[in-house]
């Protein structure tokens, strides 16, 4: 190629110009690229966040809101921050409801010629009330809508058991679509029962599988309903106990939970930051929520995203990668039945008129990233998404919609919320069991999780919203 | 919105073909987008894929070639496309090595003060010669690199044992990058350390992971160089025998393997073919390879690949989609030590004067599909990635660069290769071991990268490349 005509003066100074900004901007892009290998190999060469996931897992285990095991683990990831060298590392006090399991839950079936006596794999919902040693007994009537209750009315209702057998679909790519439209029955279920004057509920677990794990998780009472005892049901029981009803309507099941809800107590959310070095007003959050389930290690739910969210900070320390906007790192407490620790974070943002940009949550499971879901459609953040090609050698996706159930109490201060989506196909296989133990997590795909909102969290730092 | 100027003759023509042609195209796009959600929600409720690899895994289990394990396996896969209902199924005949393992390996340290009579955990490579009863035992020279053996010569290497400790580095994004850079002491390390005099070699475990399984593995030998005996070693005992090397550096190993390589022997590719209904001429081959190594169940090596071809045929006939061009669904046998069967449909392709315009393989393990990687470098598709939007909601990428072993035979033919690419953060946790069997193989994700690879089949046969 050969220029045919004379290059014009002006027209000199316009590739000059165009060639300086080019430089500037291929300079910056790569290093920025170089930043970001460094994030990546780091993590996956020296893997703390999985030593750690596995202390949390092994030495420490479930970790429900108010237990020992909770403040174990307040201390535990206290103390990793207080070795990072971190400008500051704090508590934030809060109060969170205590719920405790008691004792193994029991439930069979009564009443039945064929079934008599033959048990059932279940657990209590957490925040439900317990039957105590007397136990309850009725029968059972299957739903497998909402609405059916309202048909079936307090003539068929009252005194009996409620068993909520909507299962979740197999059919979605994504698994969490499933979830979602299948869990009224878990969360609300028990008061939806009560207003006809059912006396407890049995719910189908949530998972896709069809196996014998009871999947725990919260419910939340109406107000001025009266709180009847609620249990989830494993799914293979749940399939079983359907095709029992169909033969033997009048079969009966017996069961017995020893929960109970104790008075609030203290608790804390664990934060450590990172000032930044010009901007150090505008906050940049990045967290996973510390408590669990008490049936497995909570290791996916979601050990996974406090030892990743800590893992940036330990990069950027590392790395000595000096941050432009200040980043804090949040252990919140209580997502799994309360909230609290977000309610108490989004508060004190308040309280102190902090600005917070952009806050990012990881919480759900330690799989293998893919995505990283940013804002909600209302939203511009087209600056953010334009990241993309800084991404591609790692496979991880940037794009719109994302968040987390701690950090949407930010939502009212207009902060950007963020989600890292890692790979779901797995995540009902363990979520809310005993299954969700620290072997269940593989190292690459934890750590390749930790370096990617790393690197996107540094791109956030440097550039801003 | 309202027309400020009266619109002319012409531009209203313009418009209403620009409508005409929008609206056939909007048609054509949600048909297809329809066919795909079909296809999708198929798999995961009905997942038949899954079910024959239960049974391929447990009932028929590891499947070497020549092995009357992969004599099953062409019986059952040939049974099921047999019900199937497809235009034609049958076998095409071919000659395959036949190596086996025989009794179970040992190997310890000897000549040393500390750690005499240390077992080690090994297995022989494939393909290579056994010790026999008296096994070998000889001084140890660990290399790093395969250059070194140069340097170190016949004096230092004569007599002895070579050591390739080359780890699997952790650090790339993509494992299948450190194993490409890894694996030459496995595949060429034997003759290149017999040129020296050496008498065996112990060859570090491919995998990113400190662990105690060995991974077995083919390697070839040269012509006219001595045939030396070959194992892999557990990265773990990798590690302590590198440690202490440095300690004792005249320390010895024992080792003693029993495989053997019988007389080539007969075996088959199992084919099942749907005719096209426009362009029948025009063949798609997709498929994966029946054989697999001996010491696990080889169920992401390559049992899952298998089933999601089949499964291609059977999506196609459940649904009934009638494909425009030929879809043939290829069991390749003896990818692992031979290539024989690629080798053999390749040659078949050619006598017959076929017109292969597309082959797609899945060897890559039975993980979430993430991408499918199409054509190289010199092959103009984009037509294929225009397909894009249509993978979207199931979060498939498709991008340039794919194939696989099998069916990079058909290269010279011109025809486009693709691979699937699943997650691959795991396969090297499984690759080659005890470990590759049914239980590591998760229901959701290896239905969806059969639906991954239907979709795609779908596209190629409506519309052609």
């Amino acid at each position: 190629m050969h220029f045919e005509k004379p290059i014009s003066m002006n027209r000199l100074i316009f590739f000059l110009l165009l060639f300086w900004s080019c430089a500037n901007c291929t300079y910056a892009q790569r290093s920025d690229s170089a930043t970001i290998r460094q994030i990546y190999e780091t993590a996956l060469t020296q893997p703390k966040g999985y030593e750690w996931l596995e202390y949390l897992c092994k030495k420490i285990g479930g970790r429900l809101a108010g237990s020992p095991e909770a403040a174990a683990a307040v201390a535990f990831t206290r103390q990793i921050m207080d070795t990072l060298g971190l400008d500051r590392v704090y508590l934030q006090e809060l109060k969170v409801p205590h719920w405790i399991r008691g004792r193994q839950e029991k439930a069979f079936v009564t009443h039945s010629k064929r079934y008599s006596a033959l048990p059932l794999r279940i657990c209590a919902l957490g925040n439900a009330v317990g039957t105590g040693e007397k136990g309850i007994e009725g029968q059972v009537i299957e739903v497998k809508k909402m609405e059916e209750l309202e048909t079936l009315g307090r003539e068929k209702l009252a005194g009996k058991l409620v068993f909520f057998n909507m299962p979740m679909e197999n059919h979605y790519p994504n698994p969490f679509t499933a979830y979602g439209l299948a869990s009224a029955g878990r969360r609300a279920g028990a008061s939806e029962a009560a207003k006809y004057g059912a006396i407890g509920v049995i719910v189908r677990s949530l998972t896709t599988n069809i196996d014998e794990f009871p999947h725990t998780g919260s419910l939340r009472y109406a107000l001025n309903i009266p709180k009847i005892p609620a249990i989830a049901l494993a799914t293979i029981d749940a399939e079983a106990l359907s095709n029992a009803l169909k033969i033997e309507p009048e079969m009966q099941i017996y069961f017995e939970t020893h929960c109970q809800t104790l008075p609030d107590t203290t608790s804390y959310n664990v934060i450590g930051e990172i000032k930044g070095s010009e901007k150090p007003e505008e906050i940049i959050s990045v967290g996973g929520h510390l408590d669990s389930w008490d049936l497995g290690e909570g290791a996916h739910d979601d050990g996974a995203g406090c030892v990743q969210s800590i893992e940036v900070a330990r990069l950027f320390k590392q790395l000595n990668i000096k941050p432009k906007r200040t980043i804090r790192i949040v252990m919140f407490m209580n997502e799994e039945n309360g909230l609290r620790g977000g309610q108490k974070y989004a508060e004190e943002a308040e309280r102190l008129k902090e600005k917070h940009i952009l806050a990012l949550e990881t919480d759900a499971g330690g799989f293998s990233p893919r995505s990283i879901g940013i804002g909600d459609e209302a939203q511009n953040v087209d600056k953010l998404l334009k990241w993309q090609p800084l991404f591609v050698p790692y496979a991880i996706q940037l794009q719109k919609n994302g968040g987390g159930a701690d950090i949407s109490t930010l939502r009212p201060l207009g902060t950007i919320l963020v989600g890292l989506q890692p790979d779901s196909n797995r995540y009902f296989d363990f979520h809310h069991t005993s299954k969700d133990n620290f072997e269940a997590v593989n190292m690459r795909e934890l750590q390749l999780g930790a370096a990617s909102i790393t690197a996107f969290i540094y791109l956030v730092a440097q550039y801003g919203i």
